[in-house]
């Protein structure tokens, strides 16, 4: 194996910036959606993609691939939401093996109450504190980041 | 309460953009360690601090803040790789309470084989996808989210 191209000092700051502040904003923004409204981050994001969907449903696959999760930790935590009567799956009946997720009036009105909050922690913790030119570049950085790792998923 | 701040669109499309981007590259650099080292970033990062201390020693207490880690993870983490004989703890004996984790030769040989596929991972997933200009506005953003929450931690 060739001489590591090891990070430069400035890169390997920016990085562990990275790593330290975006543990702790998604440990902010987790714990006061979880404190307010007994769900996480992840739950969250699985009612706002529902929520833009028609009929407020989604296939399993689709959902998995748009939250980023992986299918059994998408599994575990539907059935969780299932539980709390947040939301129903139910088979395909034109595809065999395909099942649908969908939001119940009970989540809808979860993700409403819930919404205001959220963003209130959002702002306050990230978008506050930036430029409106830092806010755009961390899209960008991000957009190239998934750009980059969708590819290679699929490749 | 007052009308929520929502998002404007260009600030929500980043806010998603980063939530999409970094879910993927915590979860590819972190299996591309544990299926070559057994080890999740969150245990490397462990493994990173501890090796630049002196004696390749800690505090528990300080190596929670320095990770972001809560005690109680912390500790489950540590417990488990002390199991695999990469630390050690000992109680600190002018401390009643205090604890002390330190790396063991295991352990920093493990540091040693992993950091050049692991600085190859961030490098390709992320470091060399972006302009020097955007590596440091990374660091400028998340420095002022740790600021801003590390403010809060301690208010």
């Amino acid at each position: 194996m060739s001489e590591p191209r090891w990070l430069s000092g400035p890169e390997q700051k920016s990085w562990r910036k990275y790593l330290t502040g975006s543990q702790l904003l998604q440990t902010q923004v987790e714990a006061d959606l979880r404190e307010n409204f007994g769900i996480g981050l992840a739950e969250y994001e699985i009612l706002v993609r529902l929520s833009e969907h028609e009929n407020r449903s989604m296939r399993m696959a689709q959902l998995a691939s748009d939250t980023t999760m992986s299918r059994s930790r998408l599994t575990h935590s539907v059935a969780r939401m299932e539980k709390k009567g947040l939301l129903a799956r139910c088979p395909i009946p034109e595809d065999g093996r395909g099942v649908n997720c969908a939001m119940t009036e009970a989540g809808w009105n979860l993700l409403v109450s819930a919404a205001p909050t959220h963003v209130e922690s959002v702002r306050e913790n990230l978008v506050d504190l930036l430029s409106p030119a830092e806010m755009a570049a961390l899209g960008t950085i991000f957009s190239k980041v998934t750009h980059h790792l969708r590819a290679k998923e699929n490749s």
